[in-house]
């Protein structure tokens, strides 16, 4: 596995990975405070919703690293929470990530060591991601079937998480395994995550891919017939909806319709207990995002714009959710709860 | 209506709108030889299956009036039409206006006024184009209800034909009828047609409009609830099947499942007496239309790539057909064979 990681702990700096450059440039940006994280979350520097958990925690052990006694913490920790908080709405790793943050400082109130601390915990956030990938990644190899073409939308891979990738972990553990045939990612608009990011990743790992719009979905369904659609989420809710990148519950719908198998890979950090998937809130990204491209406008001026950043999939078009517990076949309300419970 | 016009003819020349540049420019391009021309359909300066039939019927009257004497008609007018039929395989309107190009030749071998009754042939096809699309329009506004909101895919108005537009000649009808209350238009990559021309048409005629990508699809259609589909077509088979616009079986299926209707609007040239969907033969464009956007490289170096630029969308999912006949409820190979019939 060859990706560079999208997020690096360094010299008491928070470096990220320009994801926006991707493939074309691989560049670092070095983060000292948590402001300038929680721009960075917002304007898609680093995104995928494990990492951008993982950000958000390392950004806290940035805010009281960089204030100077414990008299201050409890301000600048604060405004930090509320500014990481309020970067993206739906993924709900973020808010995960934060309430551990808030666990440790409720114990730490005025420990000196609270930011060394607050550094450790986000260490061991993103070492547990990784190794709860590569256990999301077994699991999910174990649905597929030698010879297998899947299909996968935007990036949930090694550059959306701590490494190895969630619907990519499933893909490069089945790929070992000798079951993949090829890799059907879908361009994934207006970010291009698909063809910027999910492409790149598989072809330095020597997976083979085939790039395609989201328009060619269907065609691309009944003509290759793919085994398993195989995507990541943001936040899946207690009843088993999934909310995703916009354009997985398209990619749902048009499975079902062909037979062919939807399956989610995400850890356990992604489900909300609290809620249904109606409820799911649903981030409206700026509409120069379809607009524009390349700083050139395309569309007519004084048009109206929907860009929802993420849709929501109802349990009942999932096969099988994959965690780094096991696997949830035909989730619903009980089967998601029951598998919660388990550890 | 106030959309310029995709095909002039002027000073015994062919005047093409450059479609590749609108809506930030509007520029025409002259022609005056038939190699041109297909070479203008191939590369999308002018697109959409009616305005590609004209405009091949006006390249076959270029290819006479240039060719100085009749003694050579019949080489000309073979290479022309070669390079013509070879220029985009999917619409079939162009192979339907060469073939009246066709039978006018037959019946005039080496008459002298054989260039002058060819460019009469495509000015009474393009004149044709735009009353049939006006007769198109109000039967297919006759579908629908008041105050509804429509989905529509690509660009099926005045730039993709004669004038009005088949799609958006439905729409314009229905809006001209108080029936229309906002179009949603989806962009249609990797051309964008729908964010460059159909929402800028929909805007000059003061119809609102939303846009949104190919994603959002089934967000969209849960969200908002449009009552029909309405889209355009390249080719329709004998057994009702409907080549059209790579995304729009997706559409079909989508809005098969959130139960909104679906529309082909297209004149009968359209129609392909002599095939099934599943035979007919969908373009492949060259990969760089999606792995490039404004001359920049976006997706990883030497990777496969599907481009299909149209789909088949099966009958079952197409509620009903309108030509400038009537409609077509429940398409079928029976109801498709017996409205051809009709006159």
């Amino acid at each position: 596995m060859t990706t560079p990681p999208a997020i690096i702990w360094q010299n008491q700096q928070l470096q990220l990975l320009d994801q926006r450059k991707l493939p074309t440039a691989c560049d670092y940006i070095s983060y000292c405070d948590a402001d300038s994280v929680a721009a960075a979350i917002r304007d898609m520097v680093v995104r995928g919703a494990p990492a951008i958990g993982i950000t958000a925690a390392y950004a806290m052990a940035l805010a009281a690293l960089s204030t100077g006694s414990s008299d201050n913490w409890q301000a600048s920790l604060t405004a930090a929470r509320a500014a990481l908080a309020a970067s993206r709405p739906t993924a709900v790793n973020l808010f995960w990530a934060l309430t551990a943050c808030d666990e440790l400082i409720e114990k730490h109130p005025s420990d000196p060591a609270l930011p060394q601390l607050l550094l450790q915990l986000a260490g061991d956030i993103h070492n547990q991601d990784i190794s709860n990938n590569h256990a999301i990644g077994d699991f999910g190899a174990s649905h597929i079937a030698a010879n297998s073409l899947v299909y996968t939308h935007c990036n949930a891979g090694a550059l959306a998480t701590g490494g190895y990738g969630t619907a990519l972990g499933v893909i490069r553990s089945a790929y070992r395994d000798g079951k993949i045939c090829g890799v059907i990612a879908g361009e994934t608009r207006p970010w291009l995550q698909g063809a910027r990011l999910t492409c790149w990743e598989l072809q330095q790992d020597g997976i083979p891919v085939t790039l395609a719009t989201e328009g060619a979905a269907a065609h691309v369904m009944r003509d290759r017939q793919p085994s398993w659609i195989i995507v990541g989420a943001d936040r899946i809710a207690a009843n088993g909806d999934v909310a995703n990148k916009i354009g997985t519950y398209n990619l749902a719908i048009i499975a079902k319709h062909h037979g062919v198998k939807v399956m989610v890979a995400a850890p356990t950090s992604t489900f909300d207990a609290d809620i249904d998937g109606t409820d799911i809130p649903i981030e409206q990204r700026p509409s120069e995002e379809i607009t524009d491209s390349f700083g050139q406008r395309i569309a007519a001026l004084n048009i109206d714009v929907a860009n929802p950043a993420f849709d929501v999939t109802p349990a009942e078009l999932i096969d099988v959710i994959v965690t780094e517990r096991g696997s949830i076949l035909a989730p619903n309300r009980e089967s998601v709860a029951a598998h919660l419970a388990s550890k």
